[in-house]
């Protein structure tokens, strides 16, 4: 009987007088489950996984969906199923490539950039190698004269329009790949009135110094270039059906009227390429070059294809009807070999260990949930199709999402974004985790994140970061109020300046790629396959869910200093327009009374009594839900995270307060200042109302 | 201890295989309470509450508010609090008061219409009664022809501009009461280009046959008028906070910018009045007659002012964070002996009546909270206020909004609105209550009602109705989602042809009006409180939740066939455009399968499992939440329940389907024949998801 089942489940409990409580009875067993997950199978898999191109959308996707669905029953999962949705991609054709032309003062093409990467070795037979494109590119072949843009960051077009009085309308831009994300450039250059705009890796970005290019090192080989998409979907998922599941019986909006699809054509060019279109520019950027006209010719075209999801699930014993979510995406531009693949990989070995505990009779208290996502690529396509067909059920009944995307991207330390109330747990896990690096043998991995990443600005901890966006944690997060955390390991961000890293979605993340360099002993891929399965294990089986609403309040209060320190930059409007934080500041203030409240009556919990531990626990879960407005941010419906969403100026970076930061933004060239402090000061009442409700939920319940 | 009790509870037991399924052992106890409530105490307490005028936003009201919170705690509810809230309210102004006169050729005034009613008898003294006048009105003091535009619907309209091609542009219309609620009037007007509108009560509608006038009947005088507001808000509450509540810290729009403020001036006049200014049109309403003109003479002015709710609680002993809400209105245009303290009355014996029950020993297994609303009649702004300031608390915790507005406007038999999940409880609770009805000492309430209003058309039963708006369930049923009913008694339909109740919203609604025409025993309100309390009884105490799935799967069927029949009234348009309910019809079956299959689980579920119990409960409470869509209707960001919504055509009527049937309105004059019917498609597809995913609710948990 159940209750004898959780009778027995809660022995051994114990309470600490602040901070997150665990089970400590469950201790053994997570540990039985880090132990499980091997380094060797990790390598095995991902070995496996990237032999071929897995394009979302293609045949060869599907089959490794299906090859994963298999094992994952086989595994000891409960149930495996394929989700599919029709979604709007994009391919470029192939009878037809794209590719840039600079042309004489007859209009002839006198240089035209290549075609395709050269395929590294051992992959020279495989076919259906996709070249590389923007995906959601218009088509079109535009002429015009090129400026160059740098990053094609906001503030880059400010300091061409407003310091060089350079105009970019008509032209055809060339921005570096880099520091943003390639959509946000393309629309900025779109703003800006171009035509069109290339996007090109420079080695500034895309070479570490001393560092060969693939395949004698990591680096980026100048024929190599960077795939991507170019849409500015703001959490929208499947352009045609925002809002709604892309399924059979789904209305679809015209291909014109879909959501973030750019309306000029985009092509990546790798650096080997970009010279020669530089130097057209005979570095006077303001000085037009007529007789030296660059044309794009970009075929690339949309199309409505069928992905599949795969989903996996462990019904939780005693509350099936609360979900912890792993999720990771399985497509890749071609082999993948770190973008996602050192994901898939991770998430099949902690599947597999899932089930090695299942089969020797253990069970999540909750629900455990495995997602491999297909077209994350598109734009998030597939994860954010599946929280939408079951966003009721999720926002009631999730308790929190944890992402799989790349395992790794540098060989230096951990890295993790994750939201204020999951900081804890993420400190104890890693704790209990060995580093991986070659003569830490024994040194946690925490002492080790610790040493190489101390947050010394915040406290004396590792850093951990806010989460932005671009990867699949972003509907689960942003749109629907479900706590979430990633964790991966990283380069050294304070020596090693580059983006990602760089061979990113180019032909050269090849399986070798990281055997050779990033993890020839595949323990770093084990370290982040055993922080994000003990967030799982922790999750789904904690009596007491270990979130941490304190942190929470410690975090609101950081966030709230920052945003006032940016309104202060304008000392004279914030008096004359009567704008105040003190709302705001005292909303924090109640939150973290009331959270200090909480864990205070957490010690006076009954805890044989199951009810009242699911209504302290529906309290922490809920509080995430807490910080949702159902009316999204200005012009950004999806987003609807008051506390956190992705930059304006870069999805992949997180902002706290986004409604404030976005009303200040730039607002000394507003030009009706009084509105625009009107909305400075609607955002500061929205952030306050949301945090005072967020404060709600953490009170007394009746 | 908790478990123990629990236990204890859960004895007696038993299952009906089908239906919804009710705790015998509370049977005892559920009559106890029905028993407790006694007429004379609802005579009492309404002599008691109308003495004095209780318009919102007046020291009389917040007096009231404070007595009723005395003794509510006094009652023995666990506390009781007062919630205020800053909100826009309209009065006109003391020392100009407002009038329509008659002009002639020389522009003077010929005739003025009456600056009040005449006082009842009785009532001489009271000072502080408003006089008619519909809150929010623009000031102005246009003047122009005027033209008759019957009751103002948009039909009406259709009609002069279509059939009689008469052109309202620049003229002042004159519309009776009735039929649609009077902001639909004045936004009708508004859309046809008027510059001020008249409302009159025309005997037709507001007096009885053979029926004296107040005070020898129950009749509407001829220098009565009806007061009443005037907005087109779409639930969003306060019009210069739409979406947040409206405290201290909340940013407020510019008054010009407040939600659905009328742009024009409008006027209320009783039927003495209105022959004038209608013989001014000689019943030729396309003739002009430029020597006598209307000028509409509106000095109304809106103002910021504080508003009270009282909130009351008894904590539930077992489930304390799942509510169960009782909430009426406590503002009156004057005494409000109907509109709304024939409500107030029921729900102060309802408080007293459970606070004896708790006196005894007995608590709710889940929280009860009563509410006495202020500024119903300004747009149900307290209700929406509160609503908003809850609603994250809200969405996760409330089980059912019951309603307690009037208990009466007729002298015929019970009236039900309620979601269709609440029909069974609603029959089952009306057996167990007497009959009121002189002659019906030995009936049973649901047989009384059955016998009267038998709802042939649907299955043997009474009628019981959707609920459309105009009273506070608002805000929690359509913009939240929670279950929600209201209970009066009402007039035979059938027979009694004449709006609501003759004097509603006028001077002659007193405590003498009820206690001689409506209720002399006071058993009709008797009947009402004790429906209003087995429905607050059973969903705050029964151990199963009684919400019935299965009824709401035979009403969603009943809906798509009426909208399907509505859509094929152009079976051209049908076929041309594709248009199909397959989709619909599907979910539907798959809803309804979802259901059934629901109920048979509910025959194996372990009753003395807790959290068993707790997570079908849910799946229950979060079945009405599934219809909510966080995108809200087109153009009504408030309105998000996908099944029911006011209809655009009259705030007072429920319409099902909404999105799809307004998309369907009129769609033979939409000038876009293809785009108008993408709408179409696009609406049956967001309907179709919406009960695809609440179907998912009701399905196995993991």
């Amino acid at each position: 009987m159940a209750f004898l089942f959780l009778t027995g489940f809660l022995v051994g409990w114990f309470a600490r007088p602040s901070g997150v409580q665990h089970d400590h009875a469950n201790d053994s067993k997570l540990l039985d489950f880090l132990n499980e997950i091997q380094a060797d199978n990790i390598r095995q898999y991902l070995r496996k996984f990237t032999q071929l191109p897995h394009l979302a959308g293609t045949e060869q996707n599907l089959k490794l969906a299906k090859e994963i669905a298999n094992e994952w029953e086989k595994f000891g999962l409960d149930s495996v199923e394929l989700v599919s949705y029709d979604v709007l991609l994009s391919y470029p054709k192939p009878e037809q490539p794209n590719y840039i032309s600079i042309l004489n003062q007859f209009g002839n093409e006198i240089f035209n950039t290549s075609l395709t990467e050269p395929v590294p070795e051992g992959y020279e037979g495989v076919s259906d190698i996709v070249p590389p494109y923007n995906a959601f590119s218009a088509k079109g072949q535009p002429e015009g004269e090129l400026v160059y843009v740098n990053y094609g960051r906001t503030e880059d077009f400010f300091q061409l329009e407003r310091d060089m009085g350079i105009n970019c309308s008509g032209k055809i831009v060339i921005a570096r790949y880099g520091k943003i994300f390639r959509g946000n450039k393309v629309k900025n250059a779109i703003l800006a009135g171009a035509k069109g705009i290339i996007l090109f890796s420079d080695p500034a970005d895309y070479c570490a110094p001393g560092v060969d290019v693939y395949p004698s090192g990591w680096n980026l080989p100048g024929r190599g270039a960077q795939r991507g998409n170019v849409l500015n979907l703001n959490g929208a998922g499947d352009p045609l059906t925002p809002g709604y599941p892309a399924k059979e019986y789904t209305y679809r909006a015209e291909q014109d009227e879909g959501v973030g699809l750019p309306k000029i054509p985009v092509h990546p060019i790798g650096y080997s390429d970009a010279v020669h279109l530089l130097t057209l520019m005979c570095k006077r950027t303001s000085i037009s070059a007529p007789h030296r006209i660059v044309r794009m010719n970009i075929y690339t075209s949309n199309q409505v294809t069928r992905i599949y999801n795969v989903i996996g699930r462990i019904r939780g014993a005693v509350e099936p009807d609360r979900y912890v979510i792993l999720g990771g995406h399985r497509d890749a531009w071609v082999f993948g070999g770190i973008d996602p693949t050192s994901g898939v990989a991770v998430v099949h070995e902690i599947a597999r260990s899932v089930g090695t505990l299942v089969k020797k009779g253990w069970k999540p208290r909750r629900t455990l949930v495995f997602a491999s996502w297909d077209a994350e690529e598109f734009g998030l396509l597939g994860s954010t199709e599946w929280a939408e067909e079951n966003a009721k059920i999720l926002q009631e009944r999730a308790v929190a999402y944890i992402n799989a995307d790349s395992s790794i991207e540098g060989m230096y330390t951990l890295r993790v974004d994750c939201t204020p109330s999951l900081h804890t747990l993420v400190y104890d896990i890693t704790k209990k985790i060995s580093s991986p690096e070659p003569g830490e043998e024994t040194m946690t991995l925490y002492d080790s994140w610790h040493k190489r990443d101390n947050w010394t600005n915040e406290r004396n901890a590792p850093r951990i970061s806010k989460l932005g966006s671009g990867s699949d944690f972003e509907a689960y997060f942003i749109r629907l109020g479900i706590a979430a955390g990633r964790a991966r390991y990283t380069k050294n961000t304070k020596t090693e300046r580059y983006s990602s890293y760089p061979v990113y979605h180019s032909v050269y993340e090849t399986f070798e790629l990281v055997e050779r360099f990033y993890d020839p002993s595949f323990r770093r891929l084990q370290a982040v396959a055993r922080v994000r399965a003990g967030l799982i294990f922790q999750l789904s089986d904690s009596q007491l869910l270990p979130l941490d609403c304190v942190e929470y309040g410690a975090a609101l209060h950081k966030y709230t200093l920052n945003i006032e320190a940016i309104a202060n930059r304008h000392p004279d409007a914030i008096s004359r327009y009567n704008v105040s934080f003190d709302s705001l500041l005292n909303a924090v203030k109640n939150f973290t009374s009331a959270a200090q409240a909480f864990h205070q009556r957490l010690n006076e919990l009954d805890r044989y009594n199951p009810l009242e531990m699911r209504m302290v626990n529906d309290q922490l879960m809920h509080l995430e839900r807490a910080f949702i407005d159902p009316l999204g941010l200005p012009g950004r419906p999806f987003y609807r995270h008051i506390i956190f969403a992705p930059s304006i100026h870069n999805k992949y970076a997180g902002e706290s307060f986004p409604g404030i930061y976005d009303a200040l933004f730039d607002i000394e060239n507003a030009p009706e200042q009084d509105k625009a402090w009107d909305e400075v000061r609607r955002q500061i009442s929205i952030a306050t109302f949301t945090v005072q409700a967020a404060a709600m939920v953490l009170m007394p319940l009746a």
